[in-house]
């Protein structure tokens, strides 16, 4: 059974004041279902992805929120999942299989998360709550923190100077501002530039050596949602359609201090991209773009080398001979990524899956890669407890 | 695809000073991997069901904990899933659908709450995060003040007197601590008398009226587990095999006050009750016991109405049969409901599917009904935002 995407909405990501997180839901679930050309009464199931809105809004349960978007959801089956900033593809992963089992023809997913309300007060004590707590938030850990791990662990087993690896940090950062300046969906479209992202200095302070300001993504609100049914139904109904030809979830120990897993790599990542590519039938040559987890710049660079874009601990090569550059042979987060276009946490994976079908469809939310046929989306959730790629293909 | 319960396993309900949600995890987790005859590595996908985490005990993301329970577990799809109340019936339906998708062929389930690692402070507020805080909790209504709502509006639809409500509902209230005292596994073993639960007192005040604290469940601890697979693959395993013959989920408008929705009747519950009898050909004749959700004593009075066990506005005549109670033709919570048995909200799902299988197993936590076939579970999260019924049958 083959899924595919019929409808996509995506909203601006950013500090958006006068949204609430019913208001994003509201958005993202009606602007997807105005684009498949379905209504309420046509979905059988609506997937709600969140991570923290009982923290950040003071509201959980908002599954059956989804009954609001449109009066045909009423007595419908309408799931809230939760897998850190990996939520998104997480509700994803559910719909499809829900698709698969023969109960449902037609879903709705929605994904949105509404940070800002705390004003920048408990945000980040709210996603520490996505590490292992009695080990690392306890301990004072944050994710800049648990993702410096990754970066100190990455520099001692490959024996990466930290000059070497503050460059490529560096250059992958500058990327995501840079593409990000071409998407109007995107929270930061200033650019960046070298100078400034290689350096410490007041406006671009050590975060968690050796990750700067410049390495983290952002604070966001934001909202989007896919629509998604059998290919066969979809190419009836659609002049373009994108398939979720594969996609493969993998968790892992939750914690990246406690040493059972390695500190330098995602192999659960690695593993599930691997599967998606045996089931596909394709390679990664295959692949014309993807849609990654920087949500740190460090995880960009260890995810290329979980795709197989280089050696373990040659991510470097990938961002020197600008294969992940618009026009390079795996342009990566051309929206700009976690980085600069903005990381609602629950919204994040939804967001790669619609980034990468309007690729595909020729409609590129932001820069065009031209004639891509197939994509990538490699969604993480903590420091690499939770896991989730999709393939995504152009079949119609 | 049918699709059968392999092994369970139920803690204790209570404050459980000692054990942390990790140990409540891990100790379901393993007990009912154990009680299968499966390892980890049989097992191709977890479901967690949890609530509150995030508030109760400061940690989220817990889907990749699951990894933990067994080292057969790593690079495993582990999910969380959040519906409230009802958060442990929406995870055994996620694990269904997954075995119906062909993805999967053995699923472990788990559900779990730590709840009183708040020592009482915030818990109601936590709870009330379940609500539509916009119009409820930040209004100031907590579940004992919305199930109020569903009291006060069953006696002005139905024209029951006040008299009339405490003395069915203080029968209930007794019903289930009565119950509990054959349940080893209760929170509450006492028992109860209808001096004590029909009278307001300082022992028994009126918390929200017309519901006083004996109308009220528990704040406990606990967790459970199942293990799923096919039915086929089941009767090859086991002597004694349940079946989960029919599960249907359906949402309905989260707030209660808002008028959306009744206030004296459960509309998703009968529906979807109603569709599970469609579904396996029963009727409510056929159904030998009943575990639903007596979070207030007012929900399970309204829920015999859902089932069809009285016309609505009469489930006061299922309590003055002895319809509902041991030996009735529709024993309802034999365990002592979440009551007098507990209600670790994330577990509660899982528990009642566990004391169902147990039961037509021959094998009760707690009294058991004689010869029972068939059994139904009805879990409810929020104030009926979310429903979910399923319908369990002896099938070896």
């Amino acid at each position: 059974m083959s899924v595919s995407i019929i409808g996509t909405s995506h909203s601006k990501f950013g500090r958006l004041e006068d949204k609430t997180i019913y208001d994003l839901i509201l958005e993202a679930g009606r602007g997807a279902l105005a684009d498949s050309g379905l209504t309420g009464e046509d979905i059988d199931a609506v997937f709600f992805a969140n991570y923290g809105s009982m923290d950040f809004n003071n509201q959980s349960h908002l599954g059956p929120f989804m009954v609001e978007i449109d009066p045909g959801l009423r007595f419908k089956p309408c799931v809230r999942v939760e897998g850190a900033c990996a939520s998104g593809s997480v509700a994803v992963y559910e719909a499809i299989k829900g698709i698969e089992s023969g109960r449902y023809k037609n879903v709705l997913v929605v994904g949105a998360e509404k940070m800002t309300s705390l004003n920048g007060k408990g945000v980040t004590a709210t996603l520490a709550k996505a590490s292992y707590m009695p080990l690392e938030g306890e301990h004072g850990y944050t994710f800049p923190g648990l993702y410096a791990e990754l970066g100190k662990g990455y520099m001692a087993h490959f024996g990466i100077s930290e000059e070497e690896l503050a460059d490529t940090l560096a250059r992958i950062s500058v990327k995501a501002h840079t593409n990000a300046m071409q998407n109007p969906l995107a929270q930061m479209q200033n650019g960046s530039n070298m100078e400034y992202a290689l350096h410490v200095s007041d406006k671009n302070p050590m975060v968690a050596y050796p990750l700067k300001l410049s390495d983290c993504s952002l604070v966001s609100d934001g909202g989007a949602a896919v629509v998604l049914t059998t290919t066969e139904r979809a190419k009836e109904l659609k002049d373009k359609v994108v398939e979720i030809s594969a996609i493969s979830m993998m968790c892992d120990h939750i914690s990246i201090v406690e040493g059972k897993r390695h500190n330098w790599e995602h192999e659960a990542i690695r593993r599930a991209f691997n599967k998606c590519l045996d089931e596909t039938g394709l390679t990664l040559a295959d692949i014309n773009l993807a849609e990654v987890h920087d949500c740190f710049t460090i995880n960009e660079l260890v995810i290329y080398e979980a795709l197989g874009l280089t050696e373990p601990g040659k991510g470097r090569e990938a961002v020197l001979d600008g294969s992940v550059f618009l026009g390079g042979r795996l342009p990566v987060n051309t929206s700009g990524g976690l980085k600069a276009k903005g990381h609602p946490v629950g919204a994040t994976g939804v967001s790669m899956h619609v980034l990468a079908a309007k690729q595909l469809m020729g409609e590129a939310i932001g820069a065009q890669v031209e004639g891509a046929q197939n994509a990538v989306t490699v969604n993480v959730g903590g420091s690499g407890g939770t896991n989730v790629i999709s393939i995504l293909r152009r079949v119609k």
